[in-house]
Order: C-alpha cells, then sequence, then structure tokens
C-alpha cells in the first residue's frame, strides 16, 4: 500500500501541511508540493475536433508520480472555502487526461485508488469546508476512486492547528489506519 | 446600476458565455475574461512579518475593473463541480485585496454590491452544483456582497445551453431584473 | 403517463399548494394531502427478529395511491430548512414497505418513477433550501427514482408565492413539461 | 453548565443511544426520549389572524425541560438522510414557542445555548449526512444557538457504531468538552 500526498497550499509549514505530517510520520509517502511546478489552467479542448493540445508544462510529470500510488491524499488549506486555486487547476487538467492517448488507462488507474482529503481553514471549516468535501465527493465519484475519508481542521495563524485537538486526534487515527 | 461579467471560462462560444449573453444583451456590461489576463496564484503571506509582497501580474488591473461597478456576474462553466481554477487562483487573491494598504475600502466596496452566479456544466449540474452555489454563499457572505441570484444551467458540447429550456428563460428573467 | 402529488404541508391554502396547482392546472392527477391521514412514526424494526409490526394507519393506504403512478410531485413548505415532519414521518416508513412482504415490487416499481420536488420557503430557500433537495437527491438514489427536478419558491404569508415570478415561470416550464 | 440530551430515535439501544451515552457517561444529563411523549405536527397559524392554537399534547412539557439547560444534545439515528421524523416534527413546533406569549423569552434562551448533534447512520454518514449538518447549521442560526460540534457515526445493526473507531474516540474527546 503506498501513498503520495498532493499539498495544494504555499506557504511553507502550513497548518495543514504540520497535520498532514502528523498522518505520514513514519510512513512511507511521496510527497508532491503543486507549487512547485509548473501546471497550466486547462484549455478546454474536450469537443474541438482537433483535441487537446500537448501543454509544455509539468502537469504530466505530477501526473506521473501519483499513478503508481495505492492512496491519493489531497492535502489542502481551505481559501475560500475550497481547495486552492492551484489544487483546482490540477484537477481540472484531469479532462485532458481523460482523453490523453498517452494515459489510456488513467480512469482505470484512478478508480483502483483509495483518496483522503485532509484541509485546513479558519472561518468553521467543519461546517463551512462541508461544500468542499461533497465536490471531493463528485470528483472522486467521477472517476471512480473511493473516497476513504477526510479531517477538517481549524487554524488560521501557523501553528495554530496544534490546538485543534479533535483535528489531531483524527489525524492519528488516520496514521494508524495507514499503517 | 453598472453591470460587470466575470468569465471564467478559456473555451471560446463556451456554453456559459452563450447563457451570460443571453442575460446581458442589450445591457451595457463591462466584460472581462479572466484567461486574458495573467494572475499568480496567491502566496498566502496573511501571518508572515513581511506581509504580502507586491506581484507583477495583471490582478490588480482586473480588481480596478470590478471595483466601479454595483453588480458582478460570475460566468463559469462547471469543472468537476466547481468554478474553474482559473476563477478560484482570481478569488483566493481576494485574500492580498483585503490586506493591501493600496486597497483600504476593497472590502467596503464589495460589500455594497450584488453577485449574480451564471454557471454551466455536463454532470447534473442542478445537484452536483450545489455545493459549488454554496461555496458561493460563503464567499459573498466574507466580504458583506449580496448574492442575488444563480442559474445552473446543463450543457457539455458548444451550443447545448439552448436545449435547456429553464436555463434559456431563467437567463431571460434575470435579464429583465438587471435592465 | 400520471401524476401523484403529494403534499406535505397543513396549511390550507398555502404557498407551496398555489405553487404546485400552477404546474398541475389542466394535468389529471391524483393528489394526496398528508395532513389528512394518519400516519404513525416508523418503529426501527429493521433488525428486530420479529421484522416490522403492521401498523394501524393509513400509511399502506397512502402507498396505495403513490404506486401506480409514474411520476410523484413531492410538494411541500419548507419548515425549518427542510420538508415538513408530517412528509418527514411518511418518508421514514418506506423503509418498512422496503421489508413489507405484502409490498415485494416496492423498490421495483419507486425506481420506475420519476419525481418532483416543489417547496416554498421564508428564509432564503434558493441558498438555504439547497440541503433539503440534495436529502432528496439521496433518497430518491436510494430507491432509484429519476430526481427529475425541483422549485424552490419564496414566500411566508399566505399568497407571497405570486410575487416570486422565477418560481412562477420556472412552474409554467414544469407545467409543460409534464403535459 | 447543565446538559439535555434530546433523543430522536424509537429504537431501544439503537447506535447512536450508544454513541450519546459514551459521552454522556460520568456526566449529569437530562435525557428526553421524544418517542416517549406525544408531540403533534404544527399546524401552521403563523399568519392567521387567531394565532396558534393551544396544542393539548406533550411538547410543552418537553421544551420546559430543555430550556432550564446550557447545552442541547440533538441524538439522532439517520433516517432517509436526515434526523427523524419525530425529531422534525418537535422543531416544526419551534415556529409556534416563538410566537407563544407563555414563552415570550424562547428565543433568547435558545440563543444562549450550545448545541452538538450526534447522528448516527447506515448509508456513508460522513457524506450523505452532510446536508442534515448544514440544515442543523441552519435551525441554530436562526434561533442563535451555537453549533458546538458534530459527530456522524457509521452503523445499521445495534451494536455496530462499537467497530466505527473515529466516531467512538469523537466521543470521547466530546466528553472531556463537555466535563
Amino acid at each position: 500500500m503506498s501513498i503520495a500526498v498532493i499539498y495544494g497550499g504555499n506557504r511553507p509549514d502550513g497548518n495543514v501541511e504540520t497535520l498532514t505530517k502528523l498522518v505520514t510520520q513514519g510512513l512511507m509517502v511521496e510527497e508532491i508540493y503543486l507549487k512547485d511546478y509548473s501546471i497550466e489552467p486547462i484549455i478546454d479542448k474536450r469537443h474541438a475536433e482537433e483535441g487537446f493540445s500537448d501543454v509544455n508544462d509539468d502537469y504530466n510529470a505530477v501526473i506521473d508520480r501519483i499513478l503508481p500510488h495505492d492512496i491519493l491524499i489531497f492535502s489542502t488549506p481551505i481559501y475560500w472555502y475550497s481547495m486552492t486555486g492551484i489544487m483546482k487547476n490540477f484537477i481540472d487538467r484531469w479532462s485532458q487526461s481523460l482523453r490523453d492517448p498517452n494515459y489510456p488507462d488513467f480512469k482505470a488507474l484512478m478508480s483502483s485508488k483509495k483518496a483522503y482529503v485532509i484541509a485546513v481553514g479558519g472561518d468553521e471549516p467543519s461546517i463551512k469546508g462541508l461544500p468542499m468535501i461533497q465536490q471531493f465527493q463528485h470528483i472522486f465519484d467521477f472517476v471512480g476512486t473511493t473516497f476513504a475519508g477526510y479531517i477538517l481542521g481549524e487554524g488560521n495563524k501557523p501553528g495554530d492547528i496544534v490546538q485543534d485537538l479533535k483535528a489531531i486526534s483524527a489525524a492519528e487515527h488516520l496514521r494508524k489506519e495507514l499503517q
């Protein structure tokens, strides 16, 4: 059971990174920081005659790192009640992978995976973060990925997350689940 | 009553653009296509000592076009059950404007506006688009903008939207409301 | 294509009844006012050895009126951001029908139907009524009923609904759809 | 800090009762089983000239037991993706209390309380139970009650809940929080 973590934040040592590392400490994980990659927004050519154009960026490199793993952890700060724009641009591009002849098994591979979401926000995340969780459910349903669980933590300033004992405890539970 | 439309898609003549233009035809509107601007993802420095750094991109130019208007229409294709990554990156940056000494009235100005959302998706948007609507509600609540209404249309291939008679009718209603 | 309307309110001539009759005028419909029936809350015996007990109330009479129809319209005022308790008690009892040897085809019959929801509330129904719509989606998914559409109208005092032009227009669209 | 628990289920020793008692063990709590009371559905007379009629049932007796407490725990099995019809009928009646001259402080008292929701369901409650949580948020917002937290457990057959280690752990956390 191998694990990839996809980080959507771009603040070093942010709360959600702290919480996520509590989950993954002691486990072998492939850590992918989307902010370190150049990922273009999708140019929607699903219905263009010529199909999608190759994009000269790092998107496929990230996909190549993710696809081999059994478990994906999406770790994102909650910005404006959803995942970060960086992470959204990454997921938007899945529409291209779904039609990319170089990735004929993209959907099949995604549908064999389990996914978790770890997210931290400052404004009542356990309530106002729920639409984001519902979106992830729809996203995972579409590609057939099993949505195995989520943690919504609360924090604003770096370090705040250690005060959220419920989130810390949930992280410890998840670590045991992943061992 | 002046109107700005913020387009989040990047397919020319996409369904949501068609639907939105049905709403705005005959009205004076400022049309902003986010895809034509370079907008960086936010570097979250809300809690950094030095504060946010100036970003050398087009974000403020877009803000400058939006702020004078009374009504904002957010027009986005539904990608993966939410607004596009381009639009999300744009909204993420509001966190910076909220702290930008060059925009001391950002929140006050936003709180005097009314907003509408027009969105078109291919996978049961009237149900699976609802979390996105709830997110927009939270977004608008945060800055004090009145969420005055939304239209969720259905379409995949360009042109599909004209088949969605409910959405077309809702667009006509909204046009009358905006006159 | 035959239609049954299931009314969940208990105020005569309430807003949702007015809106619903706009949808059904000129159509043959079977109108069921749940308030006129005695329907007990479910006694959950899904896992009791003896199974569910027969209940001496009108629940089955209502089911018998509903099952022959192709289309079900659930018409409910929004009380406290969801369907009325009367309607909820009625739906709760479906758990019993699903196990009732006298109704061996309950699920199969339900799964061949299309359902609509018409609801009117006083507190921002187009936003705060959305969790109710999501609940109905889950309910219909469980029994396999197609959720074909919904109208969320706004009104408090009797008669208010005629001011909600969007809802009125949606009702007219739905009437045409049902003809 | 005194606590009332409002039970919405009607299966003895159901999963949500087990989970709730894990939260309240060792604490002084007033336990109210709604199934043991006769509570009529509301007859909506908010706009009737004569106002609401007195109802000859146990509703006010339940209100009288609840109002003195600082903390309310709503404990309900998830039936059809929401609270039970029994609990919904109880909450529907709050509309009457809000206008009842015998309870002039109903809203003020409710707004001074904190509320928790504990719910157990069999069909992916951590996802499909979220609309119910959003609904409770709207309910509590309306009367000004602070929504202090919730636990969504998974279980079908009586006893199942002890397998849901995340829910058990959350219950233990909540017990400490309430001590």
